[in-house]
């Protein structure tokens, strides 16, 4: 990912490149370089940046969009209209496959991504230098994101394939506090002693007759399959069930009330 | 899409609502519930709304999570942290997934994709609140996206797995201006005309030698053949070679040297 190059195209707005720097580091890019930005740089782009200064600071500022990707082996570029160029366009997910490919066949090679004006987006001619079209398919009833927002959307996806092509895991695993056992499903048999308790339980607290089942167990073993429950969850159902019994008056499981 | 609710907790700064709102409004979603917001309505908000001003128009405000999320059959809430509560985490992907699962199957039910406090998420409580939490696949070493950015994430895998699922192209198609010609590609003996052309001017160019081939016509045809030209195209490298023979003296295709 430290070949994935972000170019910014005659920003108007510098908290726009605050923005874009602060997804680019969210998602593990890190190279900015910014074509003619009108204020640059600008207490607006560091407030919004929100601790990726590194990025800011790293950004490389040039005059033409030519400067800014001459030794790219592959450029592509934002394009949210139709601009009646016949031109491949692909998705953020596409593009993002274009990139992690490229990279894979040409280790030393730089690949960017090139973002247009917040008005305006590339003009014909930036757009032309761009091997590919990247379009975000947006509602076209309301069809232009934010810069930032859309620097977000291409790093995201480039992210996400890169973690999936490497083997990690896309999402975090969270830690048990308690024990080991959380994890560990509660077995056919506990199920069982648990569906024995409950129906016992219900019959104890007159809202279920054997003579009349009505499909309730059934409906019950469903609900309780469905949720799996583990050691721990299961040491609090049966907790429940022993402390209803208590509180109706019957001493244990199995005791007749006294 | 109209069934899907996001839902901001304690938002603190006006500029990202009105962020949000409009990558909502992008995505083709447009239900936003407010969670005691510190400032709202606010112009800042306006201002990044950017014209999804109907969204934020539209937005309820609301004093608990517990009145945003009531009539909801599934809640998803995001998470940056790991707060070793052990819980059902998806990624982006996977959570667009069960919300438009869950939208199939309950034809009138609402989801909500419940946000956080800029500074500090949701609570502990809140997130219990969430039959799932939702982690942003991002930099552990810079892991908070901003507020309208993680809105955004959602809202476009949502949207990219709504327009998959119905069959509708993820990328705008763009239109060719010149004829339906552009999109019809070479055909084989065209290809073939074209490679005697082009063999017979790199001869006339002194750049070719038939005796001393070095393998330079099929390095030729592997390239154009990858290039897979349409007919527009062909015709333009076909005129190319044409004018290349004029330039040097040669009249027309065939002819000997003037």
């Amino acid at each position: 990912m430290n070949r994935v190059r972000v170019v910014l195209v005659n920003t108007s707005h510098p908290g726009n490149i605050g923005g874009a720097a602060r997804a680019m580091k969210n998602m593990g890019i890190s190279e900015l370089v910014l074509v003619d930005p009108e204020r640059f740089p600008d207490p607006d782009a560091r407030a919004r940046a929100s601790g990726a200064d590194d990025v800011l600071e790293g950004a490389r500022i040039v005059a033409t969009l030519e400067e800014a990707i001459s030794d790219c082996v592959l450029v592509l570029g934002t394009s949210a209209r139709d601009r009646r160029i016949p031109w491949p366009v692909v998705d953020p997910r596409e593009a993002a496959g274009l990139v992690l490919d490229q990279l894979d066949d040409a280790p030393e090679a730089t690949v960017a991504l090139v973002f247009g004006r917040e008005d305006s987006g590339l003009t014909t001619d930036e757009l032309q230098r761009c091997q590919y079209h990247v379009h975000i398919p947006s509602n076209p009833e309301f069809s232009s994101l934010n810069l930032a927002a859309a620097v977000q959307v291409l790093c995201y996806e480039l992210r996400m394939l890169d973690l999936q092509r490497s083997g990690q895991p896309t999402k975090m695993k969270k830690t048990e506090t308690t024990s080991i056992q959380n994890e560990i499903p509660a077995t056919a048999e506990e199920m069982e002693r648990f569906y024995v308790h409950l129906e016992q339980v219900l019959v104890e607290i007159g809202f279920h007759d054997p003579q009349k089942p009505r499909q309730l167990m059934p409906r019950l073993r469903r609900l309780y399959g469905r949720i799996r429950p583990n050691q721990v969850e299961m040491n609090i159902l049966r907790g429940i069930l022993t402390e209803t019994q208590k509180a109706i008056g019957v001493q244990a499981s199995g005791e007749r009330r006294r």
